[in-house]
């Protein structure tokens, strides 16, 4: 066992911490008061920036244009771009692009590549992923009710779809509907490329979420698929294929949220000890920072903090050597726990914060409030518990006492 | 001991509770997507049926237009409001509205009563409480920079408070200021009564809150007194006794918003316990509410809600027969453990619904955000347990084994 | 609503806190080092002296020896007697003699009164309750291995039971045996009494629970009936009624027991504070008193036992006016709660005594090791919340909002 | 980075687990049952077996007959080990001798080792170590009420020590007394070798600690030094210099405790998943493992031990690569974290084992009541938590905000 992170990616890490601390952290107060359509021009800037210095799309493949980064190096990065929610955007490794770019280059025709994945990588389009129904239990692959009914050359869409991250301003969907009903469960759904513009397509709204609807890449649609016809040639990968590709996404995807969330929490750590040194509490000057219950919470969280960093690398290790199927129990395993850590230190940060900590005048009430998301999204973390659970009771014999 | 609740009550909190889901939780989505200031009018007719239905104000004294309700029955009657963000508004009994009358009918002259009192009473006008400030922590009470200076017939306020709730449309603020800084520490500061008309009182923004800065009564005000001059008889109570008011004001407060807390816990409970029935998780038609981990978080919900509940009606009671300096113990103990208790209802309900909890298509996102502050306002739950325990051990001899 | 106690029993509780305090306590040290059986000499003189002072078997009606106190009353007695662990047995209304009582009471014979219950309420014998098997889940009444078989004028018992709570020295078992089982689930065991000199009643060994056997009443037996054979008399009311006797049961015995665990909370909170006084952690004379989390762990603490308190009080009230079957939710909700709430404050008390806290020292270890028993036994926690929730979400329709 | 274990490693640790379960766990039910001191003639037998098979020692260097193991490669001996009470004993790095022998080898002069450190790596004779006093904080090394005062070539000790863990039997005290009460704080005590046949040197008792005072290894001694007088050549390292050599003591002490402590999960998690295959609790044959909550304990042991176990390696590979004083946060880290960690496990496991947990047919008891001292030996977790804080704000600047 080694723990040392080689030096190009200390120094690699090094240079986006800082390119965050001095391009990006400080356009958050703009980010909490506006619209996020408004700060697209300042965003290009930046994402001009991050391409003059080679570090564009750290995750894609190299030849694809992105830097080729091993997973565990990706997740260092993902770590650093997750301090700030600007982070993944700049550096355009966010959801759902940088999941979408994966599957377009790995399960894409030479077409669609030309069509889909080119464009996305350079950052001239955005895409979205259409797989959470409104009705359905997203933790339930079984149960969808999108519909692609084959019609001459055309695939006919009917569904109703939302949590479609970024569908304001994609140019493309990609999206799951079942297309052989009558093959076995976990072979019924496809993937389907849908351009936005495609009629029937309708994007009903951008789903009011903590009190605002958001816009552009920072929205989540709901989304009507009204007899949308799209050519069959739009299919991605084979037919029935539609799951077993979404599970492929499941681990680097993980491993990008993980270590994103990790970033907040190192964030958010970041801005309780400034806090705590910083905010006087007695007229003798005493700060928050010497009350015991402060200095629990602090140690608290850097020691979870770390635990949860390492469970993660090594979830990320497991895949980059053995492939994310067998890596299973440490993908899930990271999913409630690094999720769970991160609710912990935000929730201590903000009341390290008392009432600023409420305020749009820090990060922390933003995060607070949207990464509540986290033990929701990406399967409640319920689910996990009980899929891990039977997985680990499997291996143990019924007849056996230790 | 004797738990029944008179019918009187009991018909009572019916009749209110029935209002609540007939004519005030349909407002909720327009609540949720509009400016508060955009719902006046239709606040304003509720408000008249209030009137026609002569529950006013309950818990004002009835020789000021209220219904004169024990505290016991207005926590009761707080539960039922508590159930949505607009119960205690509508039934004019919302803070910091209700404390002002409070402080005004025992410490106002005459002249304030019939300036000030009066039209608050009625509905006519609002107030603010400015006592916390900026750069000081609030749960210290001898650390203000807020000065009155005595100048002629005036006081000369200069100072910079924050949090001061609904200053944006209100009519008056008492504002706390040290107007004897050489008294013995708890005798520095004194209440005034200033206009916010008055020149040198600016509302330098409503402070955006978790993503809002609201308006009207729904909003938090950062509040800058420069040279701000009111007349010596603006005074409210004698001075140096600001402190001695707040105090009286804490207990009666704190058991309002325990008991609204504890309306919210029952609102979220009700929502959780329906999805919980509702929502469909497989094929075969199984519900929400036939997972284990679901029926946990019911249960302890449910248990938590009722010890909760009488924890603070008992404070009630003790406030009610002994006042509330002898239930000082009781009053610290139900603003953590209320607050404490809310916050993890409102986590699992919001949980139970999924991706639908985070949205504003329910309630629970908004408590959720909103309600945080619960741990925060009237002195973090830190400094209360803090000091209870100080009180508590002082009870224990230190030289005596049990 | 009046949480006002009598005089009457304060006075009552006034008497028995004093008497534990000078009598009992101090024979802790004895009982933590000693067998149980050696105590029992000094034990008959303490009971002796409750005898005197007409305060025995305060639960028991009076017209067969008790003090006849209500459920609520003796909720309180309860409270003052489980400050120690010799509290209920001293004043003879331990279980599970006091369920036995009470069964006997309501449906022995005239025969089996005189001959178990007259010689038990006296005290001149004890008895135990043989219900939980070995190899099936206590908690499902439906598994049960046990049978008696009708032959000639007798039953033949056989089975294994193990957790037969003072089977060492006990004069009779009231025995949980399925009589019918052709009967529907709930109708297909009977109680039957069987004198422990019984041929075929053998009590295997006592469990060492917690690395200890004990031995007489604290101890729990695991017994084998071996063909074991009673006359049919012996029966204890109708034929498969045994669950219908052993729920009524279940309301006043787990006032009985949460009344004692929030006894055994005040215990370990004194002796957290007196500890918090007395230990000196600083060279300058601070104490453990002044530090933050131990300040925390008070004041959670405090708050915790009086809203477990006031949750088990109502549920003894609630079943005073309305019975136990329409207390259910009370009953089932204070299991869990109550037990947990235990389970903390004996954490915190015991780590507030640093080394101390592991030792025999004190009382708390024992309470420590012994009491983590309370959420397993009576139906593990898990359980009450599954069919608490089960019941709750009933009272929902599945087909509203709110 | 780089998680993989060597093959060398991965061998060892193989054997060993084997050996564990083929020879050590079968013990166990006489090591619950039986005084330690009469299991000796079985324990020297598999020492034996042990030393056969090379495996003696493993955390000793090799130049002093031990395995000179890394940290690293310890610790994972030491998981292996910690599987059972037995364990670090049979395969002698059991503390508090293997610490001893650290000292010895590091400190001791050449005659020192001939007399103390050569008989105790060769299992020939056991050590103490008498740090811990009864009246003072055991965190807080300035507080020590033993003294050492020089007579003529003599040092004569008196105090009063306890939880000298082993003392019964042991052939030598490392004692740690003032020496130089004029010094600095830090550089007032000296580690002295006590032969415990020295005069004056009295083992007052074995403290009882959780109901059982033990014996031999397994127990905890209070020793009380009375004029107790040994030559001045015992001084073990420079005058003052106690706590220096004490802490260096403290990082390979906290590796090998913590990952025994995941050697405790271990086996928790692996007794937790058997009962969970094999207890049926419905009459159709449904599993523990079936229910939810049990499902959620697994997967939160399981994804815990991995965190807490791998923030252990790490720990352990900062002190190989830096040595202990530049890993310090990570060593404070860990205390508090895989103590917690183990506390959960153990009582989930013990509750899912329901009343058997409860027994000591099962490891389980035994660990949850002795193991509850994690928290509190080696400093309680809060003071660690304190003093990390205090390190990690002093990185902070007080003048900066992120």
């Amino acid at each position: 066992m080694d723990f040392t992170i080689s030096n190009k990616i200390q120094t690699l890490v090094g240079t986006i911490n800082e390119f965050m601390d001095k391009e990006i952290i400080p356009l958050e107060p703009q980010f909490l008061v506006n619209d996020f359509k408004d700060l697209l021009p300042i965003l290009k800037e930046k994402q001009n920036r991050v391409r003059e210095m080679k570090l564009w799309a750290p995750n894609f493949p190299s030849e694809c244009g992105g830097m080729g980064l091993s997973l565990l190096e990706h997740g260092l990065v993902s770590e650093a771009l997750g301090r700030s929610p600007l982070g993944h955007y700049v550096f355009w490794c966010q959801a759902p692009d940088a999941g979408n770019v994966e599957i377009l280059h790995s399960h894409g025709s030479r077409k669609q590549k030309e069509t889909y994945l080119n464009p996305l990588v350079k950052g001239d389009i955005r895409s979205c992923f259409a797989m959470t129904e409104v009705d359905m239990p997203g933790s339930n692959p079984v149960m969808m009710e999108t519909t692609a009914v084959k019609d001459g050359n055309d695939y006919v869409i009917n569904g109703h779809k939302w949590y479609t991250t970024g569908a304001d301003g994609a140019n493309f969907a990609i999206t799951m509907a079942v297309t052989n009903p009558d093959n076995p469960i976990y072979t019924q759904a496809s993937m389907i490329i849908v351009p936005t513009n495609t009629p029937g397509f309708r994007l009903i709204r951008n789903i009011p979420v903590m009190g605002h609807e958001g816009s552009d890449w920072a929205s989540h649609g709901e989304v009507m698929f009204e007899s949308c016809r799209v050519p069959q040639k739009n299919l991605l990968g084979p037919e029935g294929h539609g799951f077993k590709v979404a599970q492929e996404r499941l681990g680097p995807g993980r491993i990008q949220h993980c270590m994103r969330w990790i970033g907040i929490c190192r964030r958010a750590l970041d801005l309780m000890c400034n806090r705590a040194n910083k905010r006087v509490i007695t007229p003798s000057g005493k700060t928050l920072g010497t009350r015991q219950t402060v200095q629990n919470w602090i140690s608290e969280s850097a020691a979870q903090l770390e635990a949860a960093r390492l469970l993660t690398l090594n979830a990320a290790w497991q895949i980059d050597r053995e492939g994310a199927p067998n890596a299973r129990n440490a993908i899930s395993m990271i999913k409630f726990m690094v999720a769970d850590t991160m609710g912990k230190i935000l929730d201590r940060a903000l009341q390290v914060h008392g009432g600023l900590g409420m305020t749009d005048d820090t990060i922390l009430a933003f995060y607070f409030r949207h990464e509540r998301a986290a033990r929701i999204y990406d399967g409640a973390d319920e689910v996990h518990k009980t899929s891990l659970a039977k997985r680990i009771l499997k291996t143990y014999k019924p007849d056996v006492n230790t």
